[in-house]
């Protein structure tokens, strides 16, 4: 083994790359004990240079001119943890050109250019590793690519934002109203000032679309994702689901069908009713867990923390690690080819379904309802319905009731209609929340 | 690439073998398409030769001696899925020696020789990978072995036999007594006739001495485990652990503790109050989980399943597909040299724990008790009487009354001096069940 230390150029120096140089500090004694190898930053790329740096750095070179590490030949690997899509994408794509490993975090670059990337890191036979760009610190994508790459994954869902499912958890645990669960996660740094990327789904959505393609073997982007929010989720919604056994999750959702014609894929983001036995109701907080299940291992599921410096670090150290031994090796991984995905036509979609309704509370109503929703082939699991005096009744006026219903599995074009019959009755005052319940069989034969 | 088959040598036949010739023989496009091999299985050593065998292995040389596989040159890896200590360590040390790559799931020879086979496999230069030897088809070796290199792990907590999880998950859901369950789990087939193994936590020793020795880089054999199981625990425990807020589990511990003199280990496997809301409280039926807990990644938890066919080929194909990527890569992987642990002393264990005691129904008893236990340094978070008539009291005789204490952290030796104390006083009829409790902090400062 060579002894010389393995050169890191590192872009970016926030709270991901500070947490990452102490723990390589602390870490390189038994790194070096287990692997050989001597881990050392060079060089930091930083924004603003007279911020105070750790003081593991002293030896470093610290510079604003990240595409000067990028080109340095004394450079054996880069570390990116700066975020954003420019200049990232061209730094990266440098990098992998002129034979440097590249170790990223950086999630909306991978949603939007990840097949460019992985290409690039093919075509110049390096490794391009990116663990910390999905769940933060919990191994996922080294056990996707590598450990079940022969498995036939049927589907993967995951809670891969945390701010949202802590939302969701006080909302459940606290019976707070959305705003306030919210305002509490921006108080306690969960939650941005601006919270429209996490809590639309727009951060779930990225790291799906990663999933997606790495599970299925697509190039399969962001933008392909359908994304539904939580901001529309009431404490009446959680209180509904608590008493019928259910915790309401955001669940990012990659899902494969056999058909006569190939394989079909679907992705998306959205608010889903996890019955409380199922493991992803136990995820709790800010913590983030993927559930997969396959034909030949069945479920499996990876919890711990999506977020967070040192976690996120931690996952970047392994990546550093790997890539520093494949480099010395000569090895390096490869995800293989990504194909064109074959997108699953979202009216073909079925679930079974939660529905709220606020409807005039007198005789004949629920039987007008119902068979409406017989018309429409929507066959109930169960209903309840609440007064304007009841605990759920808290947003009714003296003569409306609320009526939920939970369906059995229902086509996505018998819901609408089923929705839009509602919309036009008199009796119904409005339509609420409608969202998806995960039952046992959800993939469809 | 070279575009000939890797050729595949596989020592045993039997549920697991059985069921990774038909995923490989599913999945064989797939893994082509993403790395560029053609696994083939062309000789299988079987114990009976005229059981009827898959359909897929019409072209393979099926044969009873195992020693021929092994040494024939035209094998390139070497499958073991036959289990025992001997004849399996002489064939996998001699298939090392003559560098060729091995899989095994052997958990009961990796506990016993693990050492021996990791220097054979770093000597020959060759991989030895064993991912389905612990929990079976979920991917968390390698993730401990590469995600988490750099990682300062500081506890693996475990599920990691299934049979035991199914009994104690059939023991709080339906209120079956340890007998009773335990029939059950041999109906299913979940438990052996002879049910020892598993029951008395031997099995799930074997597999935290594997965890150990990676998460801590030491040899730590099965034999130095701390091993207790569950025959003892009675329906009343799992009543009052449930009233509690708790779920009775066996759980596989292995933890680092830094002391003046160095890292001290301890790893042992015993019956643990969980609280309800653990990751861990939520694993079900035969399932299986590994907690995780890093300085710097924080909590980490696998979830799968810990047994049968399906599940472990999975993971014994994941590590096929690696160690024949390696072999044309000329790569392998090593787990570094192993050092001697140094133990921690017994006598310095320290828990919370739960006492049930049978004791005579009269007044001023409780205050005896309560004094003994303080006088220990015993300090009591929460306890309960029960009386002959009541729902916990089902076993008492008129005049005795139950008598259930959860204390804060008490250290080994004032617990032994504690039941001592307690077995010696007139009115304590019996002591019952003493189980750890898992609590928050359960590392020591």
């Amino acid at each position: 083994m060579n002894d010389s230390p393995v050169r890191v150029g590192l872009l970016g120096c926030g709270t991901v790359g500070s947490s990452l140089i102490s723990l390589l500090q602390r870490q390189n004694t038994l790194i070096g004990a287990r692997t050989g190898l001597d881990l050392v930053v060079t060089a930091v790329a930083v924004r603003d240079p007279g911020r105070a740096r750790p003081a593991e750095l002293a030896d470093a070179v610290v510079t604003t001119d990240a595409a000067s590490i990028v080109s340095d030949p004394d450079i054996d690997v880069i570390v990116e943890v700066m975020g954003g899509i420019e200049p990232a994408r061209e730094l990266l794509l440098a990098a992998l050109r002129s034979g440097k490993p590249v170790v990223t975090a950086n999630k909306a670059l991978l949603a939007a250019h990840g097949a460019e990337l992985f290409a690039a890191a093919d075509a110049a036979g390096v490794d391009l590793l990116f663990e910390a760009a999905v769940a933060g610190g919990i191994p996922f994508i080294r056990p996707l690519r590598e450990s079940l790459r022969g498995e036939p994954i049927r589907r993967v869902m995951g809670i891969m934002n945390g701010t949202t499912n802590y939302i969701l958890t006080r909302m459940t645990e606290a019976g707070a109203q959305y705003g306030e669960a919210l305002a509490e996660a921006q108080s306690l740094g969960y939650a941005e000032a601006d919270p429209t990327a996490d809590v639309e789904g727009l951060d779930a959505a990225a790291k799906i679309s990663i999933v997606a393609s790495l599970a299925f073997g697509v190039d399969l982007a962001g933008s392909m994702v359908d994304t539904e929010g939580i901001s529309s989720i009431t404490a009446d919604d959680i209180a509904f689901a608590t008493r019928n056994g259910f915790v309401i999750k955001l669940l990012a959702v990659a899902e494969r069908f056999d058909t006569d014609h190939g394989d079909e894929l679907s992705a998306a983001v959205h608010p889903v009713l996890v019955p409380i036995a199922h493991p992803l109701a136990a995820v709790r907080e800010s913590f983030n867990a993927v559930f997969v299940e396959g034909d030949a291992v069945g479920e499996l599921m990876f919890y711990g923390r999506g977020a967070g410096g040192d976690p996120t670090a931690s996952a970047v150290l392994g990546d550093l690690i790997d890539a520093a031994v494949n480099l010395r090796s000569g090895a390096h991984g490869s995800i293989g080819g990504l194909g064109t995905p074959q997108l699953r036509p979202s009216e073909q979609a079925s679930s079974a379904h939660y529905l709220s309704l606020v409807a005039v509370d007198r005789p004949g109503v629920l039987a007008t309802i119902a068979s409406v929703l017989g018309e429409n082939g929507v066959s109930i699991a169960s209903m309840a319905q609440s007064a304007a005096d009841s605990e759920l009744g808290g947003s009714l006026a003296e003569d409306e009731a609320r009526l939920d219903f939970i369906t059995h599995r229902v086509g996505r074009l018998e819901l609408d209609a089923t929705l839009a019959a509602l919309r036009s009755l008199d009796a119904v005052r409005r339509v609420g929340s409608v969202i998806r319940v995960l039952v046992e069989e959800e993939s469809e034969s």
